[in-house]
């Protein structure tokens, strides 16, 4: 067997190298637990839509465990093991690099790949990836999006918009501009020991995925209370303002913009000093940005007063 | 949101009705679990290569379904829950089909549905589904398929063939025969509660994906044996004879054209009236079609004679 598809796995079998994966030669993967809650979560990239066709292979792999690493870090989870679904474009040279930036995401996140598929696709198909993350449940129980309470802080881990920033560098759409920005886009850096600590201190967690503004109101939707987002207080890079100024424009998009894989979370206030200490240990840049109110509506301000809502909180399915 | 993904989602959310499927509404699923072993699956199915374009919906999705449930069989393992990655193709119509062949398949085989991502494809790619399926691993250990031993008898739990001349059926390559063929190959039957049966009884199995002389081959690579089979011994159903003559063709073609999702295994002679029992009990038809040898060798045999191998064994990658 020299096809492709076979080269392809005799290198991904050459990485997984956990006796749970079965050197990749068998129907399924068998891995060993403790009794106590499993975290789950599978998401997707296609080329096109998820990735630009000419990002790097490296970092698309990069970008596909990242992402789902990011899943597992809102719910406080260590993860487990991975399973991949690789649909094939491309040619093999795209595949070799797409294993050597997925080799290293799972040494960096420090989880084993377990199995999955990988499958021919007809040809002009877009690349198109998933990836099954398996992690296991902190002892007091996963944070669900659900728990937060009018008079919650809201809390943001670390700053907004660079993804975003980046993106827009790719595509032509900005000029000049640190190579930080693109890196945040591309090679995403989701806080797994963070999550891990948060987890007992927050009523509710999140990843900021999809933008920071549509991402707080399906907390505040799931949780069944309203949420005023002081645009002032929403953390911005010293990458991004070299290229932006300090404007209410600027925010919005930052905030709007997604791919950030930073935590969003409330607490009571009482959890404060824990909440900072926690996120100096683990490298976070925690930061309240807002609170849980009794309505159910959604509020923004900055510099003191109440604005409108923009059309678009983020990225929205469909 | 009245997009298409967000009808989607809405459809999914309706059958996702376990609580650790969190409503679809979190990062992640959080499935509590006792201790033991996790048996981990992921099997993708992209159009035009996996399936027909015109197979229906609903078919796809059994078969999705379906050729995961077989991983979990062939391990012994009971189903704990399935994570589904959607590459929306198509239309509102094919989607609502796909939901309702999903939610059929999912009550057939009683396992829930835990969460997954559904994402747009760029315009004319085709639908790419992957579906990662957990199962608990029988107590007695999950079957490898490297456990074969010299002097083991081969196995196989049911007909072969029926799904290959259901596709050949399907893209008129053959006339006539009955519904019941191209039934085999757009909704296979795994047999969970035969695998769990056999789990403690066989030295290795599998299941029959990519055809029978190809999967008995990679149980005895991977088991460092060899393996004889009788092509005489395999057995076919009454449906395909009716369309095909008793020929050495015939048989090359039923056990190479893969899809049959049987479980093919290795036991000691001793275990043989076990093995008869529990097929019995479980609606299987097993019979014993070959023997693994001592040299490394894959010999065929037909009508008391040894022939030679065909050039292609199965369904390979790429």
């Amino acid at each position: 067997m020299t096809s492709r598809e076979s080269a392809l796995i005799d290198a991904l079998r050459m990485i997984a190298t956990h006796p749970a994966a079965r050197g990749l030669a068998d129907d399924a993967a068998v891995l060993p637990v403790e009794a106590g809650g499993l975290v789950l979560t599978h998401d997707m990239l296609v080329e096109g839509v998820h990735f630009l066709p000419d990002d790097p292979a490296d970092s698309v792999a990069w970008k596909l465990v990242a992402v789902n690493m990011s899943d597992l870090a809102a719910k406080g989870a260590m993860p487990l093991g991975v399973l991949t679904g690789h649909g094939l474009g491309r040619d093999r040279d795209w595949d070799s690099l797409f294993v050597e930036g997925l080799a290293d995401a799972l040494r960096i996140f420090n989880v084993p790949l377990l199995g999955g598929d990988t499958v021919a696709m007809p040809a002009g198909a877009p690349v198109t990836l998933g990836l099954t993350a398996i992690g296991r449940a902190p002892e007091c129980g996963a944070p669900s999006r659900s728990g937060a309470k009018a008079g919650d802080d809201l809390w943001v881990s670390g700053p907004l918009g660079d993804a975003g920033a980046g993106l827009a560098i790719r595509q032509g759409r900005m000029d000049g501009g640190l190579a930080s920005l693109v890196t945040a886009y591309q090679r995403p850096q989701p806080n797994l020991p963070l999550g891990q600590a948060l987890a007992s201190l927050v009523s509710a967690m999140a990843d900021v995925s999809d933008g920071l503004l549509i991402d707080a109101r399906r907390i505040a939707e799931a949780s069944g209370c309203g949420v005023a987002v002081q645009m002032d207080a929403v953390p911005l890079s010293d990458a991004l303002m070299m290229v932006r100024p300090d404007s209410w424009e600027t925010r919005i998009e930052a905030t709007t913009a997604g791919d950030d894989y930073v935590l969003l979370f409330t607490a009571a206030p009482d959890r404060r000093q824990a909440i900072e200490a926690a996120s100096s240990r683990h490298g976070g840049n925690a930061r309240r940005i807002g609170c849980c109110t009794a309505d159910r509506g959604f509020a923004l301000s900055w510099r003191g007063g109440a604005v409108p809502l923009p059309a678009r909180l983020g990225f929205e399915h469909g």
